[in-house]
């Protein structure tokens, strides 16, 4: 696996940054960057973003801002959609109109754009891709936010065309949190959400300086450097694992377990699912994972040590088979095939069991942020599962500031956020299809997993192993964490509850949740 | 996909079959046809049977028996095992010695065997199988009793040595029950278990009579042509839904959702476990499916409707989706890549819970047959996962023969009597590697299916769909079931309990369970 590359550039000035000892260049952005866009779009008259996704109405709005506040006048971000697409109208509404060229249909915009935003479904990429990328200007440039479309030629046996460029910017979060960070920054100098950026391809010589220019002025406070290859499978892997997947898997399987103990069942809901998304995420968030247990009092830290003793075998076990599932290709297969079967068999909803229908709904309702209780047992889980999703990262040879996002930064700063709000769908339903095939198929895994080996190890009293917990205490990636930790966005994400529209962005899979709260 | 081949035959004497309007051709065993084995397997000397796991040691011991009766007195049945594995003492313990050459080192045996029965695990015929078809002598038999090795060389790109014979026999059962329905079978004329065979390369003009020599010498009352391909897919699919992974996740939710509802542990339990294992299996082995809903009085019958209705759609959603896997090669990668996980992640148990553990252990120590209740829901949210993965086998083309023994006959006669006798894990975990890793990765998620969609449907009363139900109540396939039920084993299977070793068998993966039970 490429290890941060350093790529060509002129435009922006890259820094080293030390991640426990792994040295990785990484670039600053921030409202004062914006003038250096006029530099690095030069020559881009059409930024064309295709699709009304997850991720294109955040970025294409944050883009349209930052390009009109660097006074660039040439410049104009436009929208593609398929004819007669539901989003056209959610798409005037904010401002794309047919009238001055900035909306209209998917081939049409990138037959004349400069730089096209590839933003609709992985599953759509897959199936369209030929004659999407045969409509590309010779000299364009090709912008992903997700490597899975290399994964799905790895698979195919094809290459991009190589009169094209090939870049990626993935930012660290779901997009309606791109564009809520990117309005909550705009005081404080243009604060949005970390971005990985990677050079696949540089036919036109500068590149890096477009990929750069693009996290920047979608307004990533900090970018960092991988490839496409490693982008993909972190991305794919970390969604599937603690950032979506295991942690909703998780909190069905302890609300439960929290029940058959005894508890009520909003207790049960407020020391599972609560708990997660408040003190323990907001706790690693701030001062990290160690800190987390750090906090707890003598008896409290055995009953955590014991939780992450028992479930970080099983996790890691669970996480590894993601990881050669999706080196190997099969994820991405998986949801190629999926999307074959949309037609017969749309996605369900998962929120309407009683467990989120009617405890969750009350306990948001009557929430009092202080009293929502730090349960050992959860945090322990929690953690060990999050430690997991790290170690099987970090053993492939992910770099850092890869690890610390995929595995952590995002779980706490941009989607254990949406899970507090509004419950487990407004998390993983604001995500890609990609995304939210994953959590689907993966989340009842960690669910079995760890109620089959960690709870039975831990009733029967099998879960002691000092070593493994004192590797826990001494690892490496605490450091990382630290440093990364030190270019998180200078404000906290902040969402709306149940009854407010707050952060909650437009955007195809958001209006998909959207009437599922209506209904 | 081929349906029914009637390959070249000179010794046994197919019928033509009626299968709800469809013909196969079907071959008739039985301890009078052992006699034919002579001309059948005219030219073998050495029968080399490899490995000791589910299949190998049923296989091995019915052969040697079956050819003894046919008075063939020069060919001899062996086995190959690893130098150094653990079952070298229980393949002695069955009577196969070293000193007369029934025993050996697996390359040996293979290089001096005429015809080679593969019954290693799957996931070590994906390692070794450039090495094991390279010992094979020029003009012997490879014998396969699963489609899998196929699918291995179809994702590498190759095809097998053409010098040799390439045959399927593929017990509709595990090895345990293969081995015991033989035994029971000893006074009624030769009673096993059914078998499909194949033939997917004929070198040496013979290989049909061969591999129904092999089906009907291993006891089995009945033989069903189809393809390596074939076989396969619907092997591997059928133990992921209803046969194995369906039936797990489906329990596992049931006794959750009684329990929710008032009911005791123990009356949970009966009402999902034990109904299943209990009258339902048998009422579907012995009368069909429809005979079950026919059975039960007018309320009980709106219940079933309902929980049929809503369970169907969702239920063929996930039976969809791992027949995609399995057709794309997705699942035989997965099992392949578990393989090479094994040694840092064995398999962890499934039964320790308290619901198996200790409910389980409990309400069969007290179990009355007669007093097992026929709950309507569970029978008709079982019923809906049972024709939902009928439904997509038929869809992919296979033969009703084969769709009934694969999504039908294999659950009620041969897998359900070993969960209905010791728990989940003894059904499961007598089973092939690749059916023990496909219940593990697909339980969960029908678990999940059912919970999110089909029981949110009920409880909202949602589930009514009467032209869905009417498709049930006219679907062809009951037909062909019957004549499927006329080609049973003229015994019914009979399995000890959690304290009797009777028709446990010997093999590595019983043994493994064993120690299970002892710990």
């Amino acid at each position: 696996m490429a290890v941060t590359p350093q790529p060509r550039r002129q435009v922006f000035e890259a820094e080293k940054v030390d991640f426990a000892g792994n040295e990785e260049y990484i670039y600053r952005g921030g409202r004062d960057k914006y003038k250096l866009l006029t530099k690095a779009f030069e020559g881009i008259k059409k930024i064309g973003v295709i699709g009304w996704g997850s991720q294109a109405p955040a970025q294409a709005q944050n883009l349209r801002e930052s390009i009109s506040e660097a006074g660039i006048k040439d410049c104009k971000v436009c929208i593609g959609l398929r004819e007669g697409s539901s989003s056209w109208q959610e798409a005037q509404a904010c401002g794309f109109r047919e009238e001055d060229g900035t909306l209209g249909e998917v081939y049409d915009i990138i037959t004349q754009s400069d730089f096209v935003l590839l933003l609709i479904s992985d599953a759509s990429q897959a199936k369209l891709y030929p004659r999407l990328l045969a409509g590309l200007k010779p000299g364009a440039t090709l912008g992903l936010s997700h490597g899975f479309l290399l994964g799905v030629l790895q698979n195919d046996g094809v290459e991009f065309r190589n009169d094209i460029n090939v870049i990626l910017m993935a930012p660290k979060g779901m997009g309606p949190s791109v564009r809520r960070l990117y309005e909550q920054g705009k005081t404080v100098n243009g604060a949005g959400i970390n971005a990985s950026f990677a050079v696949h391809q540089d036919a036109t010589g500068n590149a890096a300086d477009i990929a750069v220019g693009w996290a920047i002025g979608v307004g990533a406070p900090f970018a960092f450097g991988t490839t496409l290859e490693s982008e993909y499978r972190s991305d794919i892997y970390g969604e599937r694992c603690i950032l979506l997947g295991a942690v909703h898997g998780m909190v069905e399987g302890l609300f439960r377990r929290f029940r058959q103990q005894g508890m009520s069942d909003d207790d049960a809901f407020k020391h599972s699912v609560e708990c997660i998304t408040g003190p323990i995420s907001k706790t690693i968030s701030t001062k990290g994972m160690k800190a987390l247990y750090e906090s707890l009092g003598d008896s409290d830290k055995k009953i955590f040590e014991e939780a992450y003793t028992a479930s970080f075998g099983p996790a890691q076990d669970v996480c590894e088979e993601i990881y050669d599932d999706v080196a190997s290709g099969n994820e991405i297969r998986s949801v190629v095939q999926a999307g074959e079967r949309f037609g017969r068999f749309p996605m369900g909803k998962i929120d309407e069991t009683y467990m989120w229908k009617e405890v969750g709904q009350r306990v948001r309702a009557n929430r009092k942020e202080s009293e929502i209780p730090l349960d050992p047992f959860t945090a322990g889980v929690y953690v060990a599962t999050m430690m997991a999703t790290v170690e099987v990262l970090r053993s492939h040879g992910h770099p850092y500031s890869e690890i610390c996002n995929e595995s952590i930064i995002e779980a706490v700063d941009s989607l254990n956020p949406y899970m507090h709000a509004r419950g487990v769908a407004f998390m993983v339903d604001n995500c890609s299809y990609t995304a939210r095939l994953g959590s689907r198929k993966w989340a009842p895994r960690f669910d079995y997993m760890l109620e089959q080996q960690a709870y039975v190890a831990i009733d029967n009293k099998r879960a002691q192993d000092p070593e493994l917990f004192g590797k826990f205490l001494s690892d490496p990636v605490h450091k990382a964490l630290a440093a990364c930790s030190e270019m998180r966005p200078p404000v906290d994400i902040s969402v709306g509850g149940d009854n407010s529209q707050e952060g909650v962005g437009v955007g195809g899979a958001r209006t998909e949740y959207r009437s599922a709260v209506a209904a």
